[in-house]
């Protein structure tokens, strides 16, 4: 898959986990608790919560989005406390993924990634995008869908894989 | 990502996955427990138990690596219990996921996929590769190391990631 097929597909996945939210959303108005708590839930004591679960899956997107293509990564302040800003904040992100074209990405598989915390290495950018970016992007879209159930949020495999009938797929 | 490149990449998470599964055997054995309690181990109740992630991300990196050479799959029933018996899955489909050369998947974005489940339809394999097995493959591992997370399991991205010093990532 093309690094431009890769962003399009954590866009997708975005949607997708903004889809996830409104459940929470509307799973915690028909119980009658305040839908924060979900953004507040989190599996383990030192894992993150909610919150920055969705705050890393989008910037997951837009870093990977930025290196490959050799752009500067706009800033997204984490300041996010609500599921509703939360979305917003999805929303940001899909908008900024959406800014890019195929012909953006040239080159990127060959192209030298060397974000900040790899410590001073450089990675050519299709290891980053196999070995690294898409990994670490299912870790926190997985995470925050993973936190929702746990909670009782009524979602299922095909929420997750965000297909309503596989007839969309055959595009 | 070629189509070799993304089948490489699932034996490098169900090797990860396994390492996981060893620091559950080795956090059992330190707590006094059973380690086959972990196997039982779920988020939800009407979420799979740690024994069938495991099943179903070798099953998804065996089909893809199938689907996407047009070999037929080999039957690996399940009938693991025990966290051992999930290990030894876990080599038995990498040691299939080894046998495929980069040749093996000539044509594989252009080739029809109709995996029985998706009820008739069939995708192009770019497509089923890129929407379909890679974020079903990742929703299986990330859950399950959410389950050992969840259960008190010592942990961190590094070892998601599978990443001992970036150096290893410059090749």
């Amino acid at each position: 898959m093309s690094s431009f097929e890769t962003i399009s597909q954590f866009s997708r996945m975005l949607t997708n986990l903004d889809q996830w939210l409104q459940a929470g959303a509307a799973y915690a108005e028909k119980k009658g608790f305040d839908p924060d708590v979900l953004a507040q839930a989190r599996l383990a004591p030192d894992q993150y919560a909610l919150v920055q679960q969705v705050q890393s899956a989008c910037d997951a997107a837009k870093y990977a989005a930025a290196y490959l293509s050799g752009q500067k990564a706009p800033s997204h302040p984490d300041i996010e406390k609500t599921v509703s800003e939360l979305r917003s904040r999805i929303q940001t992100c899909v908008k900024y993924l959406s800014t890019f074209k195929a012909s953006d990405f040239a080159g990127a598989e060959e192209r030298s990634v060397a974000p900040p915390w790899m410590e001073g290495h450089a990675v050519r950018g299709e290891v980053y995008t196999t070995r690294i970016a898409v990994p670490n992007f299912y870790f926190h879209v997985t995470t925050a869908y993973a936190i929702l159930r746990h909670n009782g949020v009524e979602l299922g495999k095909r929420d997750f894989i965000g297909v309503r009938s596989w007839t969309d797929f055959s595009a």
